[in-house]
């Protein structure tokens, strides 16, 4: 394996995809469908293989559910590839434009970014997404998958290959690292001749070694310790709908609820209602320090709510509990604790539900809703690529267009700059 | 100097200028404007100093009338500040939005970047320009000038924090790093915690410097190796109108033509003319190996053009010359030699100038126009920050849009995912 020549060769491959019209990537894109449909044998074989690995390694049965491919996996999975052709295409698209005084004619339109790179988990769905998204904005892509999952997405990245392959276009289009050894990444961090985006998918540690060691442009994100604030106005049986819905709905996504603040004045009347519920619900209480002796919760046997707690993701049927002073309070413990992902306020308070919004500084901030909207599909891009929590380009989940960049095109008559 | 204290204080600063209205950021611009004037004393007599030392130090005349401010100059600075107050505010924008299929009503709205930290060259005028650019989009700005400034800088950013006091704002809001000790540069590429985008305007190693070791999100650009190719159709008196235009309207700009690329099959009836109007224009060429031996070149004792030519910024009446097979072969060079920043074609072949616009991979592509347009002013931007050549979140010319991103804002009724 030579990551340099990988890199030349996905530019050489994205000049040639700039020039695709929107028709000719969705007939690509069907037959790459159709194609994981043909090879779906040697696919779930492959995935046998890896699924039989993780089983042997003691990996958890959460873990080896999400890796594993069926038959009907793998046909929602080619589904979702035909409802890719049905988005539009932001390629072309010319977001703005005029005639200068000069009499130069300009406009700014929208490209595909080149180079495309995506380090990610195990999961053998996320090669085939974010080929396609790649492929459909006209980007090349360079694929790191999970270790558990190499033998399948070996399988898949070569079923997208031979589509490309038949359609006259560079294989090279889209490439697998798939040697586990991580000598790769650390080569693939410096390609910044070739790549043009870095999309590290996974825990915080991988987010670290991709912001202190790329020289390439990178989004971080999908990191989410996301909160809601109970304010003194809201009535308690919504919020307890709202916050299990936020909790529970899908306790492993980045956009599930972490920590519920709440103003002291609601705590008589709300806690023995919330903490019947989350038993109710199964749900595991991590109790703030000052909280630990109120009667609602003093005999429950619940853990105190450590630094810890507050700071990283449960991404389980965990919930951290804490009272605040008030707004500003729940505001200031959002900045240290949040991770700029969904936060979100309970109230009844108009002026309340305005500051909340414009003071937290997340890339998604709700009032009376549950966190879990953060998602491209539910946000009505039809499509994610990640979610972002950083500002620059692109914030939040990342649809189509987050995958484009745009040139400024000047038509002129022998024009000259006065 | 503790840099950590000020990325604290800057982000702290932020969270207030985030909640200003347009007219309250205008009002502070506007004493800005009216300070520098009351303070220009001050200001003038410590770029007396500076440029003492300047010519003590036996820097360039052009790099010393770079840094003289005189009444006038500073008098014109100050009315820029003005101008940026008539500017639309893009702070609370809404981009797009509607309400989900859920009832949840969202809506992407334009906010500040945060903290934006500037590492920039010896101009006393771009300390006032970005600092108030970022005052406009509610940034906090930390600015890092050139040593030859430090002085004036100084001077001008107290002018600066004086206005925020006698505004009831954060005088952390502008900051800058004011002792020329390059550790300080070191320390605040780590600051991710606080900073939310870094622009390093200077040359190639402050940029390599910032790609590597910035752990905050980087924006690289101002380096223009630009190009201009002649195709067979294109008459040669307009062309060289343009050339002449792009080369010497002012070298020093990164927006000036470098290279010109010329149809071999143009070189008989062009080269005369071309060289008569370069010799005339006090231009000095660099002619590919290839052609030194061309009749109209030969005779002109005219140096060969290096690697180095092709691949560096000339900055000067310098201009490299080379013949090409055709289209396809100038877009190759382009591509192997070019920083993205402007190429153009002169031509009269739409196919041609389809081609090249659509295949040139740069942040400015021109059909016969002078490369001399990229520029936020003359885009129509009102102001610049800096000039991107890099694709994501902004590419070329950076205005005020450039110095915010959008936050998603929900508004449910206690609305649950289903």
């Amino acid at each position: 394996m030579n990551i340099e020549l990988m890199g030349q060769r996905a530019k050489a491959a994205a000049y040639q995809l700039a020039t695709l019209t929107a028709q000719e990537k969705n007939q690509l894109l069907m037959t790459i469908a159709d194609q994981l449909n043909t090879h779906a044998g040697d696919i779930l074989a492959a995935n046998q293989l890896d699924v039989a690995d993780a089983v042997e390694q003691g990996l958890s049965p959460a873990l080896i559910d999400r890796l594993t491919l069926t038959v009907e996996r793998l046909a929602d999975i080619a589904n979702d590839v035909r409802k890719v052709c049905q988005l539009g295409d932001p390629i072309g698209q010319v977001i703005d434009g005029g005639e200068l005084d000069s009499g130069l004619k300009i406009e700014r339109r929208r490209v595909p970014l080149g180079v495309v790179a995506i380090i990610y988990e195990a999961r053998p769905n996320v090669t085939i997404d974010v080929a396609t998204l790649c492929l459909k904005t006209g980007n090349a892509a360079i694929l790191r998958g999970g270790k558990e999952t190499y033998r399948t997405n070996t399988q898949t990245v070569n079923v997208i290959r031979k589509a490309l392959a038949q359609h006259g276009l560079p294989i090279d289009a889209v490439q697998a690292i798939d040697d586990p050894d991580r000598q790769w990444v650390t080569q693939l961090l410096k390609l910044d001749n070739y790549v043009d985006m870095l999309i590290p998918r996974g825990g915080a540690s991988l987010h670290k070694l991709c912001r202190e060691h790329s020289t390439i442009p990178v989004i971080t994100g999908g990191i989410g310790v996301c909160h809601l604030y109970i304010d003194e106005t809201m009535e308690t049986e919504q919020a307890l709908d709202v916050i299990v819905n936020a909790k529970k709905q899908r306790p492993s996504a980045c956009n599930s609820l972490e920590t519920l603040l709440i103003h002291h004045s609601q705590l008589d009347s709300f806690l023995p209602k919330f903490v019947a519920r989350m038993v109710q619900e199964g749900i595991t209480l991590h109790v703030d320090q000052q909280l630990l002796s109120h009667p609602a919760l003093a005999d429950n046997g619940f853990a105190q709510a450590t630094e810890a707690s507050y700071r990283d993701e449960w991404l389980s049927l965990d919930l951290n509990i804490k009272a605040v002073e008030g707004l500003q309070a729940a505001i200031e413990h959002i900045r240290e604790y949040g991770t700029q992902h969904s936060d979100g306020i309970l109230t009844e308070n108009y002026q309340h539900a305005q500051d909340f919004v414009n003071q937290v500084d997340s890339a998604a901030v709700y009032v009376n809703a549950s966190t879990r909207f953060t998602d491209g599909g539910q946000f009505g891009l039809g499509a994610e690529v990640a979610v972002s929590t950083q500002k620059l380009h692109a914030r939040g989940p990342m649809g189509l267009e987050a995958l484009t960049t745009y040139k400024w095109i000047c038509w002129g008559q022998s024009t000259l700059r006065a």
